[in-house]
């Protein structure tokens, strides 16, 4: 295994061209319009991964963008890996606020990244990650370094919730079965400081639609007394949280798993520092539910956030429109053991209720996730730490994480499977922001890593 | 003057078709876009004046979009007449809520108007009845029956805010001198209820921006952690009225006249049907200030309404996105004896008040304008209610609007003029709004209507 730093030092270029030409395509899965280019990375990753040595590789159907799948059987009797990770990516708007065209990747140098980072949508999350794992086996299959089957699964509805993945796993469940499932899709502590993602929030996406009138309506004439759906809206979301920023929907904090007090003075010992945090947000003061520190109001507690918000007239100037319709975009991330769906219903009763009888309001659930805790007692998890100790010379931290990835709990529930959350991204990656990188020294380390973990894993099972 | 009825009827369609010229130009005065548009919808104004028979006109530049100015003085001993309209139009935004294209213009039957209306932007606000004047004009002039001086003063920047015509009045004082000011930019009861409006509401104009973070975030890391700048916009809109819906900023009644119970029963009079009302807009109930009735909430009492509100992912589909900043559009109408100034720094020092430290806030102040209430003792409004009486047979209802036309009140304060509003246009014209259109019924009968005042105005001051 030791032939892997030479290995990347001779492809490096190559592996950072093959990336970019990945990158070049806008994959957005939430936008109609893209369809065509979904098909395209679909395509691209299949030609990939054949090229890397798998030994059958598909592009296969699903009501909405198809799953990639791809395997390596060399022998029935030796684990099996399955690598789960996606080739569709968040829209990238706004636009205006990008330093460069978010499909035309550039390399740049960052503090942070003095090797250089890719900006480009989709750099770090998660084409950039996912296609660590081809690299990494192109390395064990050219040198002869592959120890046990291998799977891959790159989907391509994961930014909109992994709509059909339940159905497609279901219909290919055999062919799926595996004996760890690995995920890079997370982000590290930072390049000195590696971890393992160890828990991951559940997550309840609604729109709403409040409308006043039948038509907008001149504000002079009509203004103040006909509902204004925008001020309405706003009055409604405003009751959705009390002034300890608690979350007031009734029964949303039934099922929240409380930590005990051993367990959250472990998490306060994670290497922090609030003026940092502060001061790369540029922000006076943080904001959260009170009695719970920044790090757990981002990862063991839920929240509800409005991810848009629209209505009326937003151009240039003034208009004086008494809108008929407002609209916003609201999520909610979820702990163990919140159900999602029975959120998302607390959530629209609720909602429903603060609506005075002068508008009419419409709740759209659009997908959710379930929570997800890693259990660290696993050859998943001993594998990976070990794997990390090979190229960082430290053992990695278990972290919980404050993102969803919705697959993960499906994922436990139909394969029986556990997860092992290997990330390479860093905080400051700006995923899903305007400006997202991921850096060239990241992006190497994982592919140095991975091989590790091919090795221990198969190495532990055997015992 | 028993010509005009002839006059009409021989050139309706002419009157028609060029009005429909002057719609196709989209003057949208918010857009710097339109420039060029408002530019060329100036000149038509100008070349119709001249048509029409005034003996001067001109495009008469201003930092902003010009004013067109024309006249024809008979006699310096006659009194003099000015009118006033405007060319610009409001931006036609939602696009896809017209049935037909905004500045390609249709005439369409509807319930209400089944001799047909003109749908486009601007055919009632106030291009339409702008351009009754100049008709008006041309019959008085072709058929010898003008009798005083008259003057026009057509504005290009009513729709937003009427900048720079304070600084144009100014530099103009001279020329504009007059003995009464004609203004067609309101609307009346119904076409069987003619109404003169007597008093306009002011209106100050603000827009807000909340930024929490320097960047957008993805909310499962940074949620709950990191003010949402669209939640706290929310709450602090919330909190900008109270359960009673009275408007909470701090001073903001003090200088509100009210009226006498004697002035609010005289007002109980108007022609209303509550059914009919929240039936024509299909909502169950009205909404609006507590102990007030939906007249009075529309006329007498100021409002605070939210025009527009924006922030976050307001694309197709779901993003999870904490965003850095959320923005809002938000205007109060205000009614006599209500400083628009004051008012705005009233609402700059409350809202930022409002502000956690968590977010920045910043309160840009768009234009504003004063309240207004003509005295129906004049001769002016006197020989308003003749002309009314000549053609509709009726005496017309003094009527407080909601609406608000800035020029009104600095007109009064420079021009030391009384300002009559005879208004053609209906409540159901949707001036603002999609679909916006002008009954051909009442442009005409504007076009019958407005020699009269001539004639009785001219007569009544000689007395």
């Amino acid at each position: 295994m030791d032939s892997i730093k030479e290995y990347l030092d001779k492809n490096k270029d190559r592996f950072l061209d093959e990336l970019v030409d990945i990158l070049k395509i806008p994959s957005i899965s939430a936008d109609p319009a893209y369809k065509g280019d979904m098909l395209k990375a679909a395509d691209a990753v299949k030609a990939r991964l054949l090229e890397a040595g798998c030994d059958t590789a598909e592009v296969s159907p699903t009501p909405g963008h198809p799953v990639v799948y791809a395997e390596k059987i060399i022998d029935k009797n030796l684990p099996t890996v399955l690598v789960y990770g996606h080739y569709d990516v968040q829209p990238p708007d706004p636009l205006d606020l990008w330093d460069s065209p978010p499909f035309e990747p550039v390399i740049k140098e960052t503090k942070i990244h003095p090797e250089g980072a890719i900006f480009a949508r989709g750099s770090c999350d998660d084409k950039g990650q996912m296609y660590m794992h081809v690299k990494a086996m192109e390395y064990m299959t050219q040198n002869d370094e592959l120890p046990c089957n291998v799977k891959f699964m790159i989907e391509g509805e994961e930014e909109v919730g992994s709509e059909h993945l339940d159905w497609w796993i279901k219909e290919n469940k055999e062919k799926l079965q595996n004996d760890v499932i690995l995920i890079s899709d997370t982000g590290m502590i930072s390049k000195d400081t590696p971890s393992i993602t160890t828990g991951l929030r559940g997550l309840s996406y609604v729109e709403v639609e409040v409308t006043g009138a039948n038509r907008d309506l001149h504000s002079g004439l009509y203004g103040g007394a006909v509902a204004n759906p925008l001020n309405i809206l706003s009055e409604m979301i405003a009751q959705l949280t009390d002034e300890n920023n608690h979350i007031s929907i009734p029964g949303f904090y039934d099922n929240v798993e409380n930590l005990s007090d051993e367990e959250r003075s472990k998490m306060a010992e994670a290497p922090f520092s609030l003026e940092e945090y502060k001061e790369k947000l540029d922000i006076r003061d943080v904001h959260g539910e009170k009695g719970y520190s920044t790090l757990e109001r981002g990862s063991i507690r839920p929240t509800l956030d409005v991810n848009g918000m629209w209505g009326g007239y937003i151009g240039e100037g003034a208009k004086t429109v008494l809108p008929s319709k407002a609209y916003a975009k609201i999520s909610m991330r979820l702990v163990p053991n919140q159900d999602w769906k029975e959120i998302t219903e607390l959530f629209k009763k609720h909602f429903e209720s603060l609506a005075p009888d002068s508008v009419k309001v419409e709740v759209k659930p659009h997908h959710g996730g379930y929570p997800y805790v890693t259990p660290i007692d696993t050859i998943g998890y001993q594998a990976a730490s070990a794997a990390y100790e090979e190229t960082f010379g430290k053992t990695p931290i278990p972290q919980r994480s404050g993102g969803s990835i919705p697959i993960v709990s499906l994922f436990e529930k139909e394969l029986d499977s556990k997860i092992i959350l290997m990330g390479f991204g860093l905080d400051t990656d700006a995923i899903h922001s305007p400006n997202e990188h991921f850096g060239i020294w990241n992006y190497l380390k994982g592919i140095e890593t991975i091989p590790w973990f091919y090795k221990h894993f198969t190495e532990m099972s055997k015992k």
